[in-house]
Order: C-alpha cells, then structure tokens, then sequence
C-alpha cells in the first residue's frame, strides 16, 4: 500500500508524516503552465476572477485550481484537498512586484476558499513557497491550501483555552517595541522573539479573533499591505531570500480558542543536522536586529491606501 | 544581549531556538582552510590522529578543532562547545571515496571525543552536514559535535523507561523485513516507518546500549561499513544527494533508558511550508520502495571485510 497518499506515525515519537508517491513527480521543465493561455496545463479550475471569460480560458486575474501532484487526495487513506492559487496571470515571481491591492485580491480569494472548505473539512492549511530554498518548483507567484479532516501537530500546540496567548504577547510586544515591524489601526506585526529563521515575523489581528476567514475588509486591506511591505522589505534588506508564508487559524472540528495570525519565514540559513538530530532551529539573525532593518522607513498608512 | 549565542523558549509553543549572531559570518570563499597544510586557518587543534607530527602541522589522518563560527560558546548563556571533526586530510567531499576502514577511523574519534566531553557536559550532539543543501558551507568531509548542558528536545522525547520501544521495533522490522536496508550479527540498518525524507535510515546496535562511547570495536566497525555502504548506494541510487546524519545517544544527566542509533537523513526533498506550517513532513517516497533501492546488491559482510 504505497501507492497512494497516506499518514504515517512514528512508533518512538509519535511524530506524523505524509507519504506522497506523487509528489515525486514534480517537474519544472518547459514552459511555465500557470501563465495565461496555458489553462490546459492545469487541471479544471475550481474558482477564478474572471470579468466574464469562460471558465479555463484567458482573461482572469486570480486562478484556483487542483494541484496536479497533490499531497493527499480526498478519497485516499490521507484524505483531503490540494489546490493552488495562482495569483497573478503574467509571469510575475514576487508579490512586492504585484501592486498591494492585488495581494489583497488574492488574499480574499484564499477567505473565500476557507469558507467553502469549512463545509467539509476539518482544518486547511494555507501557505506559500516563494524560491527554490523553501520548496518551491515553480517560480510563477502561487500559493497552496491543503485541507484535511484534522488539524495538524503545529496547529493543535497552539489551541488553547482559558485567556488568549496571542492577546498577552500582542500587549507585551506593543510595550517593549523591540521586535515591532509595523503596526495599523486593525493589525501588528513583530519579529518572533524565538524566531526559528533570520527575520521570522509574526502577523497578528489586534482584533481577538479565531477563524481567518472572518476577517473584515479593513483586516483584509491592512494584511495585504503588510505582507507586500513586509516581503518588499525583506527583499532590499536580506538579498531577496526564498520564504515561506503560513497561516495558522483555528480548526473547524475543535472548540479550543485560537487567534489567527501569519508567519513569515526567511529561509537564507538552512535546516542542517543540529536542526534535525536535536531539534533546535539556529537562527544566525537577533531578532531585535531584523526587526530594525525590517521597519519600514515610511508609515504603513501611506504604503495601505497608495497604488 | 544579542552578541552572544543564547537560548531562547517561544511562548507561544515552548519551542527552544537558538540565537547564534556569530553563525552569521561563516563564509566559504577562498582555499579550503580544512586541507592539510593549511591548519593555520582553523583554531588549534583539540586532538588529532598523527604519526609523531607536532600539533597543528601537516601529517594527520583526522583533526579535531573549535568550530571558528559557534552555535555555542563555554561561557555564553547558551553555554556548550562545538568542535569539528575534518575527517581527512586532502579535499574529499564524500566518505564513500574514503576507505571503509577510514571511516571507522574518524567514529573512533568521535568515541573518544564523546568520553572527554561527558566528564563536562550534560549531553552532546554529533551530527554531519554533506552538501549545501544539508546546511554543509565547506565541501571537505568533516563532521561536527555539539557539546551542552542539557538534552535537547528531539532527544528528550525518545527517553523512555521500562521496555525498550527501540528493542521491539528492531524485532518488529526484522520480522517484517519490507524496510530492511542491511544487517550484520552487531548491527541492524532500515529505512523509517514513518520517515521524513526519502531514503531516511536508522541505524542501531542490536545490543541494547544507552550510550554510543561504550560501543565495543565490532560495533564500530560494522557502524562505519554500514554508514559508508549506505551513502555509497544513496549515491548510486538517488544521485548524490545532500544529506545529514545524526546520532541520538542517551544524555549524561539523565537516568532514563535509551537505545542508542544514527539516522540517515537525505535532502532531496525540501522542507517547506507545509513542513513548517502543519508540522507535518511530506516525504515522496515510500519507505518500503527506499529499503528496495538501499539494499546493497552484495553481503554487508564482504563490504565490512574488504578493503
């Protein structure tokens, strides 16, 4: 039985894997097939932004569709969803060169996949790999959800009960001010004090809130201008590294509390053997220092409402 | 406090990292600084393997230094120590262009390193780093140890008391035999059940051993022709990949029961995010397909005794 997708668990440390024979199928030779006009590379679309093209023809601006080497399937033993979001039609690799409100089109594409995908999964993951270092195959900018029928190992050590974590750390971050990025009316962003990579920063709703697909349009606005900022940032001030950018929300099959947030993860030091054999992550980069060379030298306000 | 090596626990998911500003600055421009005749470049010499040579000269077989660039210092808060062992004396990338009997040669330092190192410290942890993309910044074979006060969390979670899980799972794997990669009266050697990356095999004494420093000379030298016969068929088989290898040994400061073992970890498959946001490995190989490929095509023993 190794031919389909399945969860395995560790019989020492009960630590979970994925095996996926099709991902090993992964390729990137030829051309690009999430650019425009290469709809038939790809699998039928499942939603796209369209101003009244047919469905898996030209015209759109953000794309969703299957993943063609899904890491679980829905009827396999690791049942799921694996779909792509392919987040701008020209060959574009960085959403810092997308102008910000395009990030937020993408962003409330991924909310309107969240709630249809609450209808029948447990918990999805949302994330992103941006270069070759953290995973990607592609360069074309895209983005992954990956449901399933529960929520995964670094989910659940986060749910909790009781008072909020998230809110304490929020107050606590706004009063040392050492590791803020930046800041808006709805959202804060700091460097993660244990970060695991150089320039690791968490994305947090002021708002105590579970689900991300809740988020308000303001929420949605403000996020958007900070990931652009953010990445764009990272960009002239850590040599355009690869990263990866996950979202953490709540389960939809667990009554626990959570607070939504997103990670940014620069992966310009590797994942070496003291990472692996003792499972300690060595992060080269203070985080007080990256979050000084990461605040923006001009407000968030005037970068959220410009072009 | 962010110019020397520290520990830091995310309060969020207790999870430890560590901040190692001078980890930063290693660099790998210019001649190797690990061939012999070149010892200048690297600190003094801990120990070395010399035929009545004085220290820090040429004509060595194998050399232990400080590590110019870290993870931990003696007197730092994070307080450890972090040696390197270059494993040969001209500029060998892979042990497997080594001979078998060099490789037992550079275990046997690593032994006597290990019965040094715990009349100080509480644990240590050896590791290998070959290819960039297993964290390596030099080519030139050499290995690492990470000496520190206390067991670090990917080996605290293996401790156990009572019967021994690592007993059970080497009877377990013998019976089922799908995941047998090689075998020898003192060794046993099989890919992962639930392994992280393609490929991934542990490697354990049959002997139920706490500690890696007592293992006797039969077992080391079955560890080195095990060690340099599987990353010779990695080589073959899967195309030189970048791995890691690391070795779990019970700690120094704690009396629960251990087992110990090496693990093979190639990285021929990233770790993104997924992997970082789910906490879930995606491994594209099915383990029973690696053993397959693994399984040298002649007798461990004719490896072991050969030249």
């Amino acid at each position: 039985m190794t031919d389909f997708p399945q969860f395995r668990t560790d019989p020492i440390t009960g630590r979970r894997v994925l095996i996926a024979p099709e991902r090993a199928l992964r390729g990137s030779d030829g051309p690009c097939p999430f650019c425009e006009g290469r709809e038939a590379e790809t699998p039928p679309e499942i939603l796209a932004l369209r101003d009244g093209s047919p469905p898996n023809s030209p015209g759109w601006r953000v794309r969703v569709v299957p993943n063609r080497f899904p890491a679980v399937r829905p009827t396999a033993p690791a049942s799921g969803s694996h779909e792509l979001i392919i987040e701008c039609p020209n060959h574009v690799a960085s959403i810092s060169d997308l102008p910000v409100e395009r990030v937020a089109i993408v962003l409330g594409v991924v909310r309107d996949r969240f709630r249809e995908l609450r209808k029948t999964w447990g918990y999805a993951q949302y994330f992103k790999n941006h270069g070759a270092a953290a995973g990607a195959s592609l360069a074309h900018a895209h983005s992954q959800i990956i449901a399933m029928a529960a929520p995964p190992p670094a989910l659940v050590e986060e749910l909790f009960t009781g008072p909020c974590p998230f809110c304490a750390l929020i107050e606590r971050e706004l009063a040392d001010g050492s590791r803020m990025v930046m800041s808006t009316p709805n959202l804060v962003a700091f460097t993660a004090f244990a970060g695991r990579f150089p320039y690791e920063t968490w994305v947090l709703p002021r708002r105590h809130a579970r689900h991300f697909e809740e988020l308000s349009t303001d929420e949605l606005h403000d996020l958007a201008a900070m990931l652009h900022t953010i990445v764009g940032r990272l960009e002239s001030v850590a040599g355009a590294p690869a990263y990866n950018w996950v979202l953490h929300t709540a389960p939809w099959c667990d009554d626990r509390d959570f607070h939504w947030h997103f990670v940014i993860l620069p992966r310009m030091s590797g994942i070496a053997g003291f990472e692996l054999g003792a499972g300690i992550f060595i992060n080269p980069v203070a985080p007080e220092v990256a979050a000084a060379r990461l605040t923006p030298p001009i407000a968030i306000g005037e970068l959220a409402m410009g072009g």
